[in-house]
C-alpha cells in the first residue's frame, strides 16, 4: 500500500471530486462510525461519508484510489469482530451506506426483491411482508444491522438450517470496486451459468475487495403455520440424535434447532427480568426447535409425535410446546436474551465455532473437559444453532473477575479451544466472520495455499490495498 | 501465455516428471478424448493423462506451469459448449479425472458425503441410497457425467427448483491450482465464514481456474413419496400462474417444474417409440409437475386439489396424475427424450436461456413472434425447466433443411433470441455454461467491468494462461 496523504490534501481532495457526498468530520458527528458493536476497538476517522447512490460510492473509492485514502465500509455498525471500526492513525474513511436504503423493486411472481445496501434487515424482512412474501433471514440485530453489511459478512442467523447464509439468499448484486468501478449484476435469476461468480466472492469478503450498494434477494411465500418446542434432552448426543429424527420426520419443515446449556437457561433467567424456565427441574441440555410451514397443516401433531417418539427412545426427558404465540415468543426470548445475561454476568471469552454436526457430542465432551480442567473458575455456556453444527462456545466466570484477569487467559483459551474445533474439521468463525479481531486466528489455522491465494485475489482487485486494510488479512 | 514446447519435449518432461500418471499417446487411446458430446468439435491432444490421486494432478499441473503446457481437465466429457475438447494443435494435455473415483467418506449423522472428481453422477446417487440419504443432482446424463465436471460447470438439472444448482450442493472442495498447489478444504461445515468464497468460485469456472479433484456434498434424507401430473395449460401465463399457486400450495414440496409446447410432444411421439401423449387432443403447451416429500403424507391429494382450483381459475385445462410408478416413468421419459427427438428430427438450433420467471410469458410471446416472422420454416420447440425460469429456446427444421442453410442462419437467430433475453434480464447460459461455444457471446453481452474483473482473477490465479485456453474467456 501506497503512503497515504496528509489528511488535508486527502479532505480536499474528497470535497472537491465528491462535492456532492456529504462528509462528516466533527467529532461529535463521527463518534457514533468510530466505536464497534462490542466496544472493542476505538478508532478514528479522515471523515465519514454518506452517499446516497452507486455512483457517488464510486466517485468516492475512484478519488481513494488515486490518492491511496484507505477506506471502511460500514452497515449498521453491528460488526461482533471489529470488522467496520477504522484503525487509530485517523486517516481512513469510512463510508457508511445508511443513506442507500430503498427498496428498489420487488417481484412477486419471482420471488425476489431489490434493496439497496443501507436497508436495515428489518425493513427488508417488512417490505418482503408486505408484498405477502418472506425474506427468512434472521438475526437478533435485525432492527439494526444492515443488508450490506449482511452480505458483506455473510451473515447466518436462526434460519440457516432451513434457508442457509446470506450469501444464498442473494440472487445479484451490484458493487463498487477499489478503483471506483461499478459492478452491476443485479438480475434475479435462479439459474446463470455465464462466468465466474463474482457475487460469491464479493459476498463475505467483509469489504475488503469493494462495497456492495444493492442486493437482488430471494423471497418465499409467507410462513402460515410455526411449531415451536422447548425439550430437556439427556446431552448432546441425544440432541443430535433428536436433531436427525426431526429432520426425517418433517423434512425441510425444520426451521430452527438451537442447544442451551442449563447455565444458559438459568443465566437468562438470573439476570433478564420476565424470564422464567419453561419446563420444571433441571437438566443438563435444553434444544429450542421450531418446525414451519408454507401450507396451512398439523405441524403441532407432528412436533409432538416426533418428542413422544423420542423419549421413547431415550433422548427426550421433558417437553413444552408453545400453546400460543405469548408462549412461542417466551421461549425464543429467554434464547435471545443469553448474550445480554452473559453481559450482564461480567467479563467472558467467546468463540464463534462449528463442527460437523455428527461431531458436536465429541467435540463438546472434550472441549468441555478442558474448561473444567484448566479454567476452574470459568462456567462453560456453550449454546447456538446446533442445527448447523454452530455454537457460541463462551466461558463466564460467574464467581466475578477482573476483566484484565481474563483478557490475560483468554488468548490461551482461545487456542485451545480453536485447537480442538480443527481437529474435528470445525471452523473458528462460523457466522460471525474475521474482522479485526480474527486476523491473526485465521492467519494460524489456514492453509499457507488458501492464504495465498486469497492475497493473490485481494492484490488483483485491490492493487492499493485500500479495502478495509488490517481486516480479514493479515498484511 | 508463453509459448508452448515441443511435443517431443513436452512429453519427454512428463513422462519424467510424473513417471507414475499413465499417459495415452496413441490414436486409438486418445480418440473419445478428443470429441466433444454433441460432435461440434474434433481436437488433437499432446496425450491423454489419467491421474490416480489429487497429488498425481498437482505432479501434472506443475509440469505444465513450468514449461507453459495447455491443459484441458475432462470428465464424463459430456458438455454441451465443448468446454472438455481440445483446440485442433495437439498442443494441449488433457487430463481425464475417470481414475480418481473412489467415495472418500460418508457422514450420514451430517448429511454429507466426500466423493472424488471422476466419480459417475450415478455413482454419488448410489451411494447416498445405500447410506439412507438422498443426493438431489439429476441429470440426463447421470449415468456418464462426473461429479467432478457438474462441480466444475456448476451443473443444473431438473431438481433445481427444490435443491439448487451443482454450487449450491457442495460444502467443500479439494483443487489443484494452476501451478500444482493442492487447495484443501473439504470441510463438511453448514457455516464457516473464514475468509473469501474460493469455492464458489472454483466451481463453475469450466477448468480455467484449477482442477476440482473431490467434494464434499450436501445430502437428504430419503424421498418417501412423489406426485406427478402431465398438465395441459392454455398458455406460459397460465403455467407461471399455476407456478405460484403450486409454490403456494405445496411449499418445497414443489420438485420440478417443467414446460412443453406442443410441438415438443409431437416430436418425442413421432421419433421415439413407445411414446404416446398422457392427454387426449391437443393443447398448445403443458406442463410436467413433481411434488415431492421427506415424509409419509399424501400428496397425491395436495396435488389433485391444487391443479382442481387451478382449473376453476382456467389455468388448467386438463391434467393426468401418475397413477402408477410405469406412469411417472412414462411422463418423465417423454420429458427427457425430447433432445434426443430433435436430433432425428434433423438440424436445429439450440439456446439454454433463463429469465426471471415473471417475465417468461412476454419473452416467449416476443421471442416466438420473432421466429415466425423471420424463421418462417422454422418449428420452435422452447421446453425447459420453467419452474427457475429456464428453457431450452430451439428450432427444429420439421419439413428438412440442409445443415449448411441451418448453420448459415444460426448467427443470426442466436443474436435475436439472445438480444431479447437479455432485454428481458435474462441469461444466454442458464445451465450449460460457456465452454468454446458461447466465448464470443458471452463477450458480447458482458459488461467491460465484469470481464474484466474475470480477466483479473483469470491472471491472478493462472498468470501463464495454461488452464483450458479458449473455453470461457477470449484471450
Amino acid at each position: 500500500m501506497s503512503a497515504a496523504p496528509a489528511a488535508s490534501v486527502a479532505l480536499e481532495a474528497l470535497r472537491r471530486n465528491c462535492a456532492e457526498v456529504p462528509l462528516l468530520t466533527l467529532g461529535e458527528d463521527t463518534a457514533p462510525y468510530l466505536t464497534d458493536h462490542r466496544r472493542l476497538y476505538h478508532g478514528q476517522a479522515l471523515a465519514v461519508a454518506l452517499p446516497r447512490s452507486a455512483a457517488q460510492v464510486s466517485a468516492l473509492l475512484a478519488c481513494c484510489h488515486s490518492l491511496g485514502i484507505a477506506v471502511v465500509p460500514q452497515g449498521g455498525n453491528t460488526s461482533y469482530c471489529g470488522g467496520a471500526t477504522p484503525d487509530e492513525s485517523g486517516q481512513q474513511l469510512v463510508i457508511g451506506l445508511g443513506h442507500m436504503n430503498r427498496v428498489r423493486a420487488i417481484d412477486t411472481a419471482n420471488y425476489s426483491i431489490t434493496v439497496e445496501a443501507g436497508c436495515l434487515l428489518a425493513h427488508v424482512q417488512r417490505a418482503a411482508d408486505a408484498a405477502g412474501c418472506y425474506f427468512p433471514l434472521e438475526l437478533g440485530s435485525a432492527g439494526s444491522c444492515q443488508i450490506g453489511g449482511n452480505l458483506a459478512t455473510n451473515a447466518g442467523g436462526l434460519n440457516v438450517l432451513r434457508f442457509g447464509m446470506a450469501r444464498e439468499l442473494a440472487l445479484g448484486i451490484e458493487a463498487v470496486l477499489p478503483d471506483g468501478r461499478v459492478f452491476q449484476r443485479l438480475r434475479s435469476l435462479r439459474k446463470d451459468n455465464t462466468g465466474y461468480d463474482l457475487k460469491s466472492l464479493l459476498i463475505g469478503s467483509e469489504g475488503t475487495l469493494g462495497i456492495i450498494t444493492a442486493a437482488t434477494l430471494k423471497l418465499w411465500p409467507p410462513l402460515r403455520r410455526r411449531a415451536t418446542a422447548f425439550v430437556a434432552v439427556a446431552d448432546v448426543a441425544a440432541a443430535i440424535a433428536l436433531l436427525a429424527q426431526l429432520r426425517a420426520a418433517a423434512g425441510e419443515r425444520l426451521h430452527s434447532f438451537e442447544l442451551l446449556p442449563r447455565a444458559a437457561v438459568e443465566l437468562a433467567c438470573r439476570f433478564i427480568a420476565d424470564t422464567r424456565a419453561p419446563l420444571d427441574g433441571a437438566h443438563a441440555w435444553y434444544v429450542l426447535c421450531e418446525l414451519s410451514s408454507f401450507v396451512d397443516e398439523p405441524l403441532d401433531e407432528l412436533l409432538q409425535n416426533a418428542l413422544v417418539q423420542a423419549s421413547s427412545l431415550g433422548w427426550v426427558l421433558d417437553a413444552a410446546l408453545a400453546a400460543s404465540e405469548a408462549q412461542r415468543r417466551a421461549f425464543w426470548s429467554l434464547r435471545e436474551t443469553i448474550p445480554e445475561a452473559q453481559r450482564r454476568a461480567g467479563p467472558g471469552v467467546k468463540h464463534d465455532i462449528s463442527v460437523p454436526v455428527s461431531a458436536l457430542p465429541a467435540f463438546v465432551a472434550e472441549a468441555s473437559a478442558w474448561v473444567r480442567r484448566e479454567v476452574p473458575a470459568g462456567t462453560l455456556v456453550a449454546y447456538g444453532h446446533a442445527g448447523d453444527g454452530n455454537l457460541h462456545f463462551n466461558i463466564n466466570w460467574l464467581g466475578g473477575a477482573a476483566a484484565a484477569d481474563v483478557a490475560r487467559q483468554e488468548p490461551l483459551i482461545r487456542r485451545a479451544i480453536h485447537d480442538l474445533v480443527v481437529a474435528h474439521g470445525g471452523s473458528i468463525s462460523a457466522e460471525h466472520g474475521i474482522g479485526r479481531l480474527k486476523v491473526a486466528e485465521l492467519q494460524h489455522y489456514t492453509s499457507p495455499v488458501e492464504l495465498d491465494l486469497m492475497r493473490e485475489i485481494k492484490r488483483a482487485l485491490d492493487p492499493k490495498g485500500i479495502m478495509n486494510p488490517g481486516k480479514l488479512l493479515a498484511p
